[in-house]
């Protein structure tokens, strides 16, 4: 270990302490009203849950990144929320707009993180500490820029203008992967283990119980969003299955084939579960989320990414870019019907 | 492996495929209603959450099954509910009773598919994917004439006519075993290690702290349910490690013997916890719910299976058919006094 | 094994079971009201599932008490609430105060039972069973005592005056370890390993998501007091961080570390939850808790326990204790400003 590295090290903390100290200076001035809660807890402690638990163990599949994953996760969510709860409380200053309840708040801001915790995915093994810092707070900046003009210009109520959320974790964080040079193939940076590989295919399973919750949270219609975003998921796992035993040659399932494609469903329900009227729509809308979902990662992993130079630990291009891209096509489409 | 066994398990995706098909097409032609929600989506979270990853878990205590039935458990659930939702579907229409909201229909199809977890425990390592699918079919088939025979003919209300579906997961579960030959003892397929001993146990623990919700869903006076039901699980749990410690000769607690009977309280209470009065009740029950799931276990597994020639994976019979047999009688008690 | 600890262990069941028969029969003459729910059921879920899986896998991290912790964790939680219920319906019946429902009576016994297990962390390894089930007994009827002075004498209302169970659990802890000699340090029965490390980090992350569930069961204003915890947790999860980077030399996150700070603003905003008006207090509260857990926990294992021969397995005191009374300190600071 250099002097320099163990220098740059010792940076860590002094960031975190004054990103820290700006965010409590900060709260000083912003203003909260607590009356009354429009957001039920339960529905906030699943997000929670789910954020916390599901992408933490999501993120564990690489053999020297096993736990520590689990922990930057955490502190990536604490920040992300401090900082989104601030440029939340900001827009609504400037913007002269009603202030929510703290619960529904931080709701929101947790929703949002998931962005900064899924592009995380994408760049897991490449960056160093301070780098996810600084993305954690870029990103939840440009988050917030976007779902700005989804409500402004493009007239998207606020619980559907923030469904973009796997969309845009997915792609800002290649993005930022594709500054970094890709870990050499030998290095053991990049290796993954079978017990770390079904120790991550657990988060998956706990990210897809989860799912319903976290599409229904800010959701006008609780019962219809979780109704359309549990057949999208349904539909998905049985797909996830087949496909995964016709893509292997001894005809057995595997999780880590089902790990990429059982979630797409509810990623491509997220938009439209508020509006669908029939079950067999969000059906349909699961099935073919599975199989873009697998295509994708076969492409990407063969054609595109070595094309474009980008490294994708995760894999979360195909696992929540492409299921969104189909999601929001789909919400135009049943738009214009 | 043969060229027969590959062909028929390359037909596994094309049959679950076809199924799945069946579902999207089927559901075209059900109607739902989505518009007044009397079940609240946390109770449903609690459900899905204990029915994925509690039985998950619960199954995963043959070495050579380890995680894949955690996967397969997903797989029989989603087929499942599906198939409940659309038999409720038809029943509604050719009965003409008034259509149920979607969130109710689909934690009621939850509850139902929860026979087919359990009779798969009992088969588990005995049979291949595609009889696992059937058995799902049919025995939710099954289980749907079963609830109307209770609805029209008995005239149990249906949120208690659904609670005998630990006794009726057990029993197909035993029947269906019994069409299987037994595996040799020296086969591997039916060894167990302290390891997933462990994680079953776990599973065991995660039903353990579900089950009241799970009592309760349907429930009219859910607080009432919870109430029994949870004191029915503390004495069943606290018996549980007494008779643990009598039976082991070095007088210590051991999770596999406490894992068969800490939720037996819970399966026994199923009934009765709506209409219980006093919590004493509630825990006599428990206790002698315990006891005889341990007296059970040895009867069974010395006496009962090697002449029925019986093999019961998971002790199933045991762990669900006793408790709910109990319970029965105790509704049939309760309701004369 | 001598003759006389055999047949000292063949005395546990006959124990336990004598306890059990006295809860049985003393519940026969409790009275219960179970008409109007006044307390969500979720949130008793939430409450449930922490203190049976957080607290079971936090005990977890001593080598030769594996998952038997979690399994003695759930006996004494479910004999601990039983007994707290039963002493509630005592001291409702002596004072003649009106009776409160069921569900919210399990709840505050399940609060209550904290105590006792925060308590069995510092014994753990050195108490026999026999001694944790007096001490679960013992413990809960002194807690009771503690709130009834609460109550009576200091004015303060039940569901603040509750949240003195980290407090009280520590200390207790503390008083009861002091009376059993400290285990040989070569003893293997203090080792810890790795992967039980691992499994005790995992137990915190659970109560650390749990934690506003816990601290806002019992609040008047559920959604305050939720978005207060949330704020302290997530600045003393931050500042867990940052002491663990300062404190290592190679300047990485550990999550051992982490372990014993990242809970404490959750701890010391147990109290004033309910009460502080906006966040960046709850904040400040966090920043401070987690820093006196660092320190606490550097000086109790260096100075104060070797001095006056306490032995805690788990470190209770600075995890639990000190951030306890903290919060006891800012509560009055904060009503008297």
């Amino acid at each position: 270990m250099s002097s320099n590295y163990r220098n740059f090290r010792n940076n860590v903390p002094w960031l975190i302490l004054f990103l820290e100290a700006v965010f409590i200076v900060l709260f000083l001035f912003s203003e909260d009203d607590l009356s009354s809660p429009r957001i039920s807890d339960p529905a906030f402690q699943d997000v929670n849950h789910m954020v916390i638990f599901g992408f933490g163990f999501f993120l564990t599949f690489l053999k020297r990144y096993g736990f520590s994953s689990t922990g930057f996760n955490l502190l990536i969510v604490v920040l992300g929320v401090q900082c989104s709860v601030l440029i939340e409380s900001l827009l609504d200053f400037l913007l002269q707009r009603n202030m929510e309840d703290g619960l529904k708040r931080i709701t929101k801001a947790t929703v949002s993180t998931t962005a900064v915790v899924i592009s995380s995915g994408a760049v897991l093994g490449k960056t160093n500490p301070v780098q996810l810092i600084l993305m954690t707070v870029v990103e939840i900046i440009f988050f917030h820029m976007s779902r700005w003009i989804n409500h402004t210009f493009l007239q998207i109520p606020d619980n559907i203008g923030i469904m973009h959320v796997h969309l845009f974790g997915a792609y800002f964080g290649l993005a930022v992967s594709s500054r970094f040079s890709e870990p050499s193939p030998r290095s053991e940076k990049n290796a993954s283990t079978p017990k770390s590989d079904l120790l991550s295919a657990l988060g998956i399973l706990f990210l897809w119980v989860f799912w319903p919750s976290f599409n229904s949270v800010l959701a006008a219609d609780k019962s219809k969003a979780i109704y359309n975003t549990y057949f999208a998921l349904a539909v998905s796992a049985v797909t996830a299955f087949v496909l995964s035993v016709l893509i292997t040659k001894d005809g057995k399932f595997r999780m880590s084939h089902i790990r990429s494609a059982v979630l797409a469903g509810g990623v491509t329900a997220g938009y439209a579960s508020q509006s669908i009227e029939y079950p067999w729509i969000a059906m349909i809308l699961g099935l073919l989320a599975s199989a873009i979902t697998i295509l994708g990662s076969y492409c990407s992993q063969r054609c595109l990414n070595p094309a474009l130079k980008i490294h994708d630990t995760s894999g979360v291009h195909y696992t929540f870019g492409l299921p969104g891209v189909l999601g929001a096509v789909a919400q135009v489409v049943l738009l214009v019907i």
